[in-house]
């Protein structure tokens, strides 16, 4: 089994994740991504974004900011104990702790005394404008839905959209943690991949939209590789859910440190706009007006499906994250070290292809090499390599999980070609140059 | 010529942005962008990364967080006067203005005296962790370049790579205006597309660098469409220049109310890795141990390139904006009405592909134009419209600049074929379903 703390090195060690204001003495709140990390991260939300909208003809995007006005978050219930954990502090040493976290009812770092829990509000704070009290304080989205909200009808409206449809959006999120923990997973930045979609009471009733996306959200993980028995469904009991949600199911990953919700779908009735329609007077009601419909009026409910992308990129990467002991080629060499493979879906995977020249001191391997890399980097993202003996850069190129990796070898220069090498099989196969990009153009699009 | 409220209320009513907050009386600190905006935002920052990271084999890319250590923004100088705009205060009504874009030394508003003018600091302030005190205090990121030194060890280090190199970064900015003006060109939230070019102290003294980028990224405009007697550059004189700049130029649009800076790029010199080391204690001295190198270590300089995504999306969809009086089809019915056409470029047109069916009311083409429109959707971003004339549907198109129309007509059942009609030259053109993805890979990718 692979442990938390291996994820963590191997991702800071290839350049996937590294920790925050390292140089002035860390930042516990968030973490950096490197190149491999960036570009995974970007391919985890482009797989959502085709998934959800572009394949989707009733679903639309949206980009709305992170700064709102504060009523919004006055009107959604975020300001008040509803979006507030529990809080204990230490009498003898002052430190603070989320107290649901707690396994004893002593402070875990001096052993005193706890004192009352209570509700401390996640909700971040800032000032607009140029004075700072009271009136100009306004928070940082603490989820990206309530954007949604705000925009529905001019959606709805510019884009002349009928029910059922649903509104997108990708964008980060801030919660004032008590105690960010498990890497990436819970931290005090984050993104959320979110996705609104709007029904009528009628078809709510019957539950047929939440099924769907309950599938459909599943479904997206299988499809991009996650291994079956690392998902499971997690209905949440009547007495857990959330004050505005009449059903939740989450999307669980088995992390290893055990089960953790990567993505949730619920079903938040009409609470969301007649809230809406209460707190700020302009009526969010939907008129039916289309031929085939009974042409009356009624506050839309809301089925949900809100992803994490650091979440997601974590579950994606341990699920890819394996370790060959002894070396993926068994030779007889003795004692040949553990080797990793990140094995990713080739949508996922921050490199696509890997050009490398079989020899580094020769110059006609090296300018057609070059050649090849200068054809297909307009394409897919790519990379050339020519530092260390043959052996050592596949095993670097499937480290980072590049699905593709293009050696031109003596023949090449005869023969204009090349061997593609699959990462999961090993497999060599000779391509003609001229073919290649057609070649890679069905395989990775 | 385009008024700049003409571009608000259009983005407006075709759903590319809409004002932030306004259930709820409305927010000015910053904008929501709708499913266009949302894509045409996306497609600016993808031809960005794709011209600057996957094209460019020696620059990599980076995704780090807004939240950082506070103590990076106290080394950097943000918190001191140099990160400030001069604030001014009417003694009667007690509004506050930025004293530079003033044009009398009366209050605007109620014609009252003025303060004298302060230095008011532009970093939003926020508190993390369970305690909100002045320990806990820290700042969204003024600019995303901060993140780019914090990591540059790690970057360089995990991708080995060696000078002169590059580390690029598209995210969010936050800057406390005392004015936003002007839609989306100064707001208090914007998003930066920033690449910071590490090169040695020889080769920053030739200015080599510094040229080549102010060339590269001119060229990227007008690669883009962006006409060329709308772009100009702009020296800094000496006195103008940022505490850190040795030298500074920027790419400066047209706009309705003038030129504007969408992009700077700046010779920063080694102020940052200098400073960061001296505040840290950390040396970043880069050490050249390349066989050619001299095998010296120093401390390198940086060319920054710096555009504002929000800038770049304004001038780019004020550029492609055109109306045309009477209409684009002159035909003889009188009192034709204005139309408008955003003639984008290709790969920043939010919709690629419109699918029309001739008629909405005969049944067999509307299942054939759906079955096209299935076969076209998962490679580009296309969008289904089967409400009005077809000349209406058209002109919808050309509002929103979508590059290429597929009308399905009666000749398509028995032959089929479509017609595809082009956005710019109103010319159509007969093509075979089954060639279609292959046709458009060609023109679109």
């Amino acid at each position: 089994m692979t442990t938390l703390e291996k994820i963590v090195s191997f991702a800071k060690r290839r350049g996937f994740i590294g920790p925050s204001s390292e140089m002035y003495g860390g930042f516990e709140s968030s973490y950096d991504y490197g190149f491999l990390g960036a570009e995974l991260k970007n391919n985890v939300k482009k797989a959502w974004w085709k998934s959800m909208v572009q394949l989707k003809e009733n679903i639309v995007g949206l980009d709305s900011a992170i700064l709102m006005s504060p009523k919004i978050w006055q009107a959604s219930g975020h300001l008040t104990a509803g979006f507030a954990d529990p809080l204990v502090e230490c009498k003898k040493c002052h430190h603070r702790f989320r107290k649901d976290y707690l396994k004893e009812n002593k402070c875990p770092d001096c052993g005193g005394e706890l004192t009352e829990e209570k509700k401390f509000n996640l909700m971040m704070k800032t000032f607009i404008g140029p004075v700072e009290d009271e009136a100009a304080v306004t928070y940082l989205r603490a989820e990206t839905c309530q954007g949604i909200y705000m925009n529905y009808e001019f959606i709805k409206d510019s884009m002349r959209l009928k029910i059922p449809f649903g509104i997108a959006q990708v964008g980060k999120a801030f919660r004032n943690e008590i105690t960010p923990r498990y890497f990436i997973f819970k931290t005090r930045e984050f993104e959320q991949m979110e996705m609104q979609y709007f029904v009528s009471p009628e078809e709510k009733e019957k539950d047929k939209w939440f099924e769907f996306w309950k599938e459909e959200r599943m479904n997206w993980y299988l499809s991009l590789g996650i291994k079956k028995e690392n998902l499971r469904f997690k209905e949440h009991e009547k007495d857990e859910l959330a004050h505005y949600a009449k059903k939740a199911v989450d999307i669980e990953y088995k992390f290893p440190w055990g089960w953790g919700e990567i993505e949730g779908i619920h079903d938040r009735g009409d609470w969301d706009l007649s809230n809406h329609s209460k707190h700020s007077g302009k009526d969010l009601s939907y008129f039916d007006d289309s031929p085939s419909g009974e042409r009356k009026k009624f506050i839309p409910h809301i089925i949900e499906t809100s992803g994490g992308v650091e979440r997601n990129f974590l579950a994606f990467l341990c699920d890819a994250y394996e370790e060959v002991e002894g070396g993926r080629t068994k030779t007889t060499e003795a004692a040949k070290e553990t080797e990793v493979v990140l094995k990713f879906h080739k949508d996922l995977a921050s490199i696509k292809i890997a050009v490398l020249p079989l020899l580094k001191n020769k110059k006609e391997l090296v300018k057609k090499a070059r050649e090849v890399y200068n054809l297909i980097k307009p394409h897919f993202m790519s990379q050339y390599d020519e530092a260390g003996t043959i052996g050592r850069r596949y095993r670097r190129q499937d480290e980072i999980g590049t699905p593709f990796a293009i050696t031109i070898d003596f023949d090449s220069l005869k023969q204009d070609d090349l061997t593609i090498r699959d990462r999961d099989s090993m497999r060599q196969e000779r391509v003609k140059i001229e073919k290649l990009v057609d070649y890679f153009c069905s395989l990775l699009k």
